[in-house]
């Protein structure tokens, strides 16, 4: 089946590529470890041309051979790759955004081989503190496509930065980011924290349970920096062991997250896009903090990069038969 | 002029020595980085012995020559150094204590010049998540020692992991503890942060003020997990440079700190402890938070040190002429 579009979620630390036929149907997919902090840099011979340009030669990894079959394919790009760290700089479009229509905005970088690249730009916040997203904005809409239209959301993006979404009536009008899961990985490498930690090779559900619990406790509220010394002082105390160590830290700072959520959130349906173990740790810990409206949704970034080709006339809808 | 007695604070990273004479007077003091965690291991004759003990290398260089020059010298020690991973266990004492009474629970760990060591025990908070404590009960004492006796006090010490440790009538009644220093320290080195941070070389006070703003505001609110992701974004849209990223970050961290106070901190007189520029930090951030009583102790591990001693019977007052 011929392909219609390259589709690439573009990150910091990996470079997932799609080839995508009629419909958005994924008739192939990688996953690279080249993010664009991660660029490989063995220079070789593309379309004829010396490279030693890191985005070149990871773009020519993830679907070099794609476009040597199709050279004509559209290809579409979001994440980091927009970032001014990246290959070219999709400025940031204002909240309130309706996703649908970042279709509208791609940035174009021409690759070696002479096909455009159109990079989705991202999402910046100036109400307040402010705040970024690039990527999420295409997995948003990935989200919406599989919904109703209209109404209010929250769409909950867990992973190193996790995101928040607010979205109503298909427009971003506000998001947060919690650093939840870079402090779990310095915290578990780098401080005191990780010293006594054991890995269990299996989820600890009741250390977990724990966790969530003591961010949502009394105890929580004097914050995240009081409560992680727990982490130490539960296992000299024998309530804890090295193994159950890593998921209590786990528990309590998704809990500390999820503590960070407005009071509205209890009543707006919630979906969660991520890594399927991740997101069970949001969900688990999500019904334990009585949020009840809970969904997950799968694909978003390689459906969201479809409407957004569509949107830019890049591809075509199927044909109904 | 003869000494008294011979006072180590003896912590994870660092151990201090004091000579003291008549009435706790300092005669000499040394500072070797010889904690507990980073104690020397080159072998050398102790007393006639070969020595490979790690314990009784660095005890031997912070006062072997004090030890030789008067042999029946006490000995008393503080700090991580009466830890499991110490030199010898000396047991937690429960809270509430009364923190002038532990000179009655010395732990003794007899050295190889045959100079027995007394230990002093750390404090244990079991009510509610455990808390900690060593060292930080014999500066409590050194603080008490300078004021009157009885009333309510609240002595804050801060470092990696600063104390908050609430006194009434000469007892610790409760305590917490804040990760924040470490937290400091990990993310600028091993996170996000830390990559677009310049050092300054001297001190950003209204990016630091900013940051204590920050964590007061309806922001902090949601937590530190989600302001951290300020101290890039704020970089992203210059707002704050490169050098003033680093305060910035060390005054929203302090910031959320003192947001975990309770509400009675307000109006309860509150000592800080330790090193001058960081104690300078908090005195600083508190008059930020409309904490008013605020005033600074110093030495108050050898004069803590010094009164365990006296009532021990390890040493005698002063006599007055």
């Amino acid at each position: 089946m011929p392909a219609q579009l390259i589709a690439l979620d573009w990150g910091t630390s990996s470079l997932r590529a799609y080839k995508l036929g009629p419909g958005g149907q994924v008739l192939e997919q990688r996953s690279l470890a080249s993010g664009i902090m991660h660029l490989p840099s063995e220079p070789r011979l593309i379309a004829g041309v010396h490279c030693s340009d890191g985005f070149e030669l990871a773009f020519d990894s993830a679907c070099g051979d794609w476009l040597e079959a199709q050279p004509h394919l559209p290809v579409i790009a979001c994440g980091m790759v927009g970032s001014a760290q990246g290959w070219g700089q999709a400025p940031y479009r204002n909240t309130p955004v309706d996703v649908a229509g970042l279709g509208q905005a791609l940035h174009k970088v021409r690759s070696l081989r002479g096909v455009e690249v159109h990079i989705v730009p991202g999402v910046i916040e100036q109400v307040g503190l402010p705040n970024v997203m690039r990527g999420e904005e295409t997995q948003v809409l990935g989200v919406l496509q599989s919904l109703p239209a209209g109404g209010e959301l929250l769409i909950g993006l867990p992973g190193s930065h996790s995101k928040w979404v607010e979205v109503v009536d298909g427009c971003i009008t506000h998001f947060d980011t919690f650093m939840t899961g870079e402090l779990f990985a310095v915290l578990s490498k780098h401080s005191l924290l990780g010293r006594t930690q054991k890995s269990a090779g299996q989820f600890q559900a009741e250390a977990f349970d724990r966790g969530v619990q003591v961010a949502r406790s009394g105890d929580g509220r004097r914050g995240v920096l009081s409560t992680l010394f727990s982490a130490r002082t539960l296992g000299l105390t024998a309530e804890l062991t090295a193994e159950q160590q890593p998921d209590y830290l786990s528990g309590l700072l998704i809990g500390h997250e999820l503590a960070g959520l407005p009071d509205r959130a209890r009543t707006t349906p919630i979906i969660l896009v991520g890594a399927a173990a991740l997101c069970a740790r949001y969900q688990r810990a999500l019904a334990r903090c009585g949020f009840s409206h809970v969904s997950l949704a799968q694909a978003a970034s390689e459906r969201g990069l479809w409407q957004l080709a569509l949107a830019a006339g890049l591809t075509q809808p199927a044909i109904e038969a």
